[in-house]
């Protein structure tokens, strides 16, 4: 059973598993080689030291491996730090990705199964045919509901990417038909495949960071790529269909400066755009409120991305108004 | 009854009440004074003389002024010129301001019941009796429900404003529930209440325009001062609410940039600026395909506020797919 | 009398009023609850630290609250320490603003003598009963005549407020002449009543920081609404020149980027922005002059706002030039 | 005498003197070569024929040639014509510029004269025999005097150059003594020179426009190098002081996107880019609002650099209210 | 063989091809229907008109046909008219799209020839490949052959998007060996390959204009997909180089206000994108100097996209100095 | 002999030359002066202490002296310090600057050889005549050999703004000839002579840093200045010429934004602007890659400047694979 880092106590012995965050060489004022490590998981970091066997232990894991760590937990310099006696790498599919990093609150495979009965209100065709390969494909699946949606910004826990994915295609459910002409297939479909880029863009095995591709394409493109490589499966797929797809996706940051090498033209352009961002950004601030607010406080810190900090108070419950809320709650 | 000047034709007696939309005297070869006029209506403008009477008639009114008109519509210079033998002002009690000024398609006293209906659902007792006060203010009600939305950009026709609240609060109804923790009863009164500035801001009783208040102090303050105004006469209306409300209200544009003193700070801010944005293009988008797209084509104008140019095919019409947007129109 | 954190040396005792600007409690390595607090006033901070009667001196006091103190001055980790021996809480009206935070170098009740002198130039009856009326209102004085101006940028100081208005009304009075036509008793009263909202912008009782009203609303709704507000008392106080005046408020910084939701669109509110700025920032590169600029260094360190360093020397002294300086300072 | 262009009458014999602005040819039905030209002055422009001697005239004169010109004022298809029937070049010694570009209101040696009172304050000893070898530059002098200070924006007129520098001047003369420790002969001297470089950039002899010189250097450059060739005069100029007063010229506008390679780094500089825009701004909405706002109006046409449309009222005249401004006028 | 527009005469008749611009019909006084057309070429535009057998041309042909045109130069209100009495519609394969459309000066196979020669340098197996499945497919090289590189900016003639890719090889060729370690053969192949999007984003066989595709995915899109869509022909290619040659077309813009969605990230990338633009402002500057300068004019007209105008004079030349520019020109 | 910083080893005796970086005075516990200094030279720099003679010594030397040192390193809190024994001041002519900077790996002699031979390829006699007063001022050129090329960004090394200059020189060589009508003698003289002004902008022989004439003007004006100075010993120099030549200079940071008071305007200013910006951009890069990448990382650290991080890798080497690379580097 996982032990975590922040449950472990002084003087405890220590018997888990753990991620190698960073690992160096030192040498003892004896003049003995050491290990310095730093073993992490979802709940935080602690040094570790190994003293003994140095050299052969050096040699079994690397940085970012997942190892069994037998040792016990002594204070240094007002700190903990565990005095390993015994580690040992083990493979990805010995330990749980969620023991390592945080995780969507709402049960995953819940979650995909609403995307994927909401995919199902698709009647056009070909659309549907494009969403049922997506459903199809094994690799992608498993990568796609444990990505997170973003490195920093908002839904940045495994399963992020779906739970945002989700989110915004019930946005666009409650939406679209609020005006006339607007095509829902093709606003459910750019919702449900408007992010999948992420999964090539993000690694999130280790830690949360962009990974080549990533960097040098971006989600954007890694997307549309994706897909243009389903659609080539379907040769009977129209054409502008095609375009007109790949243009909610291209433009869904809305401006340049963004990121979208396309503004949106089309009415499906534009509401995917304002329902992706309102989605993003009032994610983003709730985790920002849980992670940012020191108790009692009713101002957030300063949010560097958005220039800003948030007010937190509310005042419903302060002042025990009359008020309306439990009833959206229930209905959330 | 009315004749629209679109309806006119050369030859034809015309016997009917116009807007004077400019009005300046000239001299004929011999040496004549007469009066040249531009007669409008919703439909177009045309020119207008009077050649008799000229001192009497230039005398009894003056531009922008409704007036009766008697006369006959010949040609000249390959347009049509009403040759105007009897012209009589006329009060504006007298004249339908629909029959002067574009106007919502939708039924204006409909979308009025729609709207307080929704704002009976407000639960907490200061807001409800702050809607109730402007319920109550017949001579902002008129206003209210007459006024355009915009000069230029979106919602530009007589029961705009209203259109475009009623618009956003069926927005908000939908969207607030959609995630835990956002105050239903906050949102709907800022939704109704967001705009209502424009009651000062835009004149509309002679053509679309900015009154001097509007240009001076814009809708944001405006309105802020009217919320204030009335919640002067609650005097229970707890200080905090006052300020959380007129921030949502000071802060919907999202941006300084955009004339916002504030950035939006607090979750329901945010999601009032989203769906208040998306609203106004949405709506602004669809009035400028209808006017500004030639037949066939695929693309709009070049659209100057927002810096491009929208595509228009419904490729379901064009390419007689099986699709979903019957469904999606239904709702609407 | 006051003893300032400056001036405590080691082993002496300390006798006086400090602010307590943090409070924790923490535990000794021989498990016994001890006080860990941040002592502030003017001149700077120290630690103090509880070590007896901990529970009972725990509950009374909180943070932000003013505090008599008797304790030891010991030297810890080679920072001085208070060991405190007795603590008590005091009321505000016990204490001198001016021990806590750094005030303005002008005497107080001069500088708002002078402003007052000069209001009475303002002739336009309204404008001057307008004046009246915040001349009379003891609570808004006793906090207009204290207010900072700013957290961060000029006449950060008690008193700092009163002395940038009184400075911008001296401006104004000589430079409106210079131009025909410009409105004298506008630019007046504008410039007098410009920052007001700043009385509810900032706190600066306990550090200098933003109010909630403060950063939800922000000074220039907030100066509005205090000017409506007494406006209202004065029934016959025109439409128009209320408008005018608030223009002049509202669009004192000049550009929506800076918060202004309206451009200057008068030339008594071009040049009271002009003059605003002018002021804020001349007061501002002084203030950063005095705080920044290592000794004999002919740079200021790099300021973060104004995005650039600040040249230090005065020529005139180092080169012993002939030059016009005294006269320009006896005038000042 | 001069007969101004908007003084022609139809079928008035014509005898004046008048700048070409366009000449081409052309010929007639009938196969016979004219000469077209567009001639103006001050008051306007006015189409102009050669009917005779065609060939001898054409070689006579060029576009941007001031003429004498007899003819006669004929009407065709709804304009006025002059038909010429002898036409002479004539020496720029033989116009009045001021009868051909529009002038300063103010008398330009009375405003010189002004000007080199004020420099005369000036007490440091190299500012001063700077100054010197300015006033003591003839041809200098001869172009300061009647170039206007902007070919779009303000002081737009002969004089006007020196209108903007005595009027900057006399601002700083005010504003300079309100603050300690700023500089009077650096702001004064600098002031004077700041925008000497326009005598350079602008041509007005023909019309306003840009010299190559001032298209491919601009003012603040051409002024720099001016006042570098003067400073060589006086070799024992101290280094620091010629920096730092270049420092000024350079800095005048404040940002790099309004053109200044600097941003004011010195109290001094602050100042002169402050009063420097306040003083070009006010001239220019002034100029804007004679000539662009329709009789009655209460708002001026939008104003394109400006980015928006300037408030016209004074609402003291309209309101008959008690006022100050009679004062202010009697003063500036 | 072809006559053009700018060569017809009065009263001549004309017997040629030309393509349709517009069509309409109309109705003469008389009540009898015609046709109007705008009938074009490379050399410019004038009005068409059908006045007998109307009915039956009017189905014979479209707007943007190409048509062969008997009929007779009239003058009517002071323009050249055709009056039509044979008009057929011809195929495309009839005309040469150079009598249409100007064309690039340089010979298009002498381009292409010398494109395919530097192409050969390429010596990375994999990119060796890459392009010669571009040079082997024939549909594409015919467009790529054709197509302009801009409908506004620069090598707006057929055959310029040819000329400014072998221009900018070029360029890549001379600067690429200035620097240590910058890879030659990724930077051929993406300077070969940078812009092959604009293929399809253009449209130039009745107008230069902006495809549907090229609207809404825009040239770096496309151009990716088309070489993705090569690489997959490639089963060997490694991921890593394509992702690498992928970036350099996304980022080849620069900035991601400019329309690249990610800014160049290696050295390859950064000098791809300033010798592409160097190039691009080259041409487009030289473009408009030929159209936009009147004769003996220092100065061209205002460049709207360039904000700014651009100095034409040749010193060399004018002066009769001594130069270096014989050498440059016949190393070109 | 020099002993570098980093080559000290604990309890060696030192003695060499070193620059005193920071120089202070502290107390000891027994109540003893002694003097704390930060020593360096390029390697780095470390702590020294001077125990003994301490008020001597303190007279003896200042801040930014170079020094002769004789001492021990011994350990103190984890790092070196230097116990002094014998300290004496040398003169700048007694050291090597590279000792204590770091230099360009080229050889600085061999680097201007290559220029001043590409210098006389210019055969415009005017511009030949300018080049060569430059190179005979032996002041200037000792300063401009050894000079860094930016504080910050590129070639930040002694030597580095020759380094630069060369490059670009060479830079224009290869490309002006691309193109038609390009002045190669005039971008020749205007790169050798763009960025001269850094010899007087930039310090560099206590650090790198800027000098006050280098923040006041800029080296942008400081350069013209400088070229202005000789051009007026060339009494024939053609005026057009230096206005073209000075406007090189001035445009070639082509944006105001980034500090031109002048765009380019002709299409020499065009190229020069390109052309030294990636000259700048792609050395910056290059060093940045040295100093901040990781062991073994794939990106760079984040560029502040830039604002983004580069990718490292080089594929040909990692995938041994065919390329073309060799011949780029041989050629280089």
């Amino acid at each position: 059973m996982k032990t975590y880092v922040n449950e472990i106590k002084e003087n405890e012995n220590v018997d888990s598993l753990f991620l190698v965050r960073e690992k160096s060489s030192g040498v003892t004022k004896t003049g003995n080689p050491y290990l310095k490590l730093k073993l992490g998981d979802r709940s935080g970091e602690m040094e570790g030291r190994i003293w003994t066997s140095v050299e052969m232990f050096a040699q079994s894991f690397e940085r970012d491996d997942f190892v069994h760590v037998k040792g016990k937990a002594v204070s240094f310099q007002e700190h903990l730090q565990l005095n390993i006696t015994h580690l040992e790498k083990v493979g990805e599919e010995e330990i749980l990705l969620s023991d390592f990093f945080p995780v969507a609150e709402r049960d995953i495979d819940e979650m995909f199964k609403s995307l994927t009965e909401i995919s199902q209100q698709v009647k056009n065709q070909y659309l549907k045919k494009l969403l049922c390969l997506f459903w199809e494909d094994e690799p992608f699946l498993e990568r796609f509901k444990m990505a997170p949606a973003s490195k920093w910004l908002h839904h940045t826990y495994l399963g992020g990417l779906l739970e945002h994915t989700l989110s915004l295609t019930q946005l666009v459910l409650k939406n679209a038909p609020h005006y006339d002409g607007l095509n829902m297939d093709l606003l459910l479909t750019a919702s449900i495949l408007h992010d999948l880029g992420k999964v090539e863009e993000l690694s999130y095995k280790r830690s949360f960071d962009y990974s080549d591709e990533g960097r040098l394409l971006g989600h954007i493109i890694l997307g549309v790529e994706k897909v243009e490589e389903k659609i080539r499966q379907l040769p009977e797929f129209p054409k502008d269909l095609s375009t007109l797809l790949k243009h909610l996706l291209l433009s869904h940051h809305g401006q340049y400066i963004w990121g979208s090498p396309k503004k949106p033209m089309t009415l499906e352009a534009v509401m995917l755009h304002y329902l992706d961002d309102m989605d993003a950004k009032i994610n983003g601030i709730k985790q920002f409120l849980k992670a940012q607010v020191p108790d009692g406080a009713k101002w957030s810190a300063y949010h560097r991305m958005f220039e800003q900090a948030f007010y937190v108070p509310n005042l419903w419950e302060q002042m025990e108004l009359t008020n309306n809320i439990e009833k959206n709650e229930s209905e959330g």
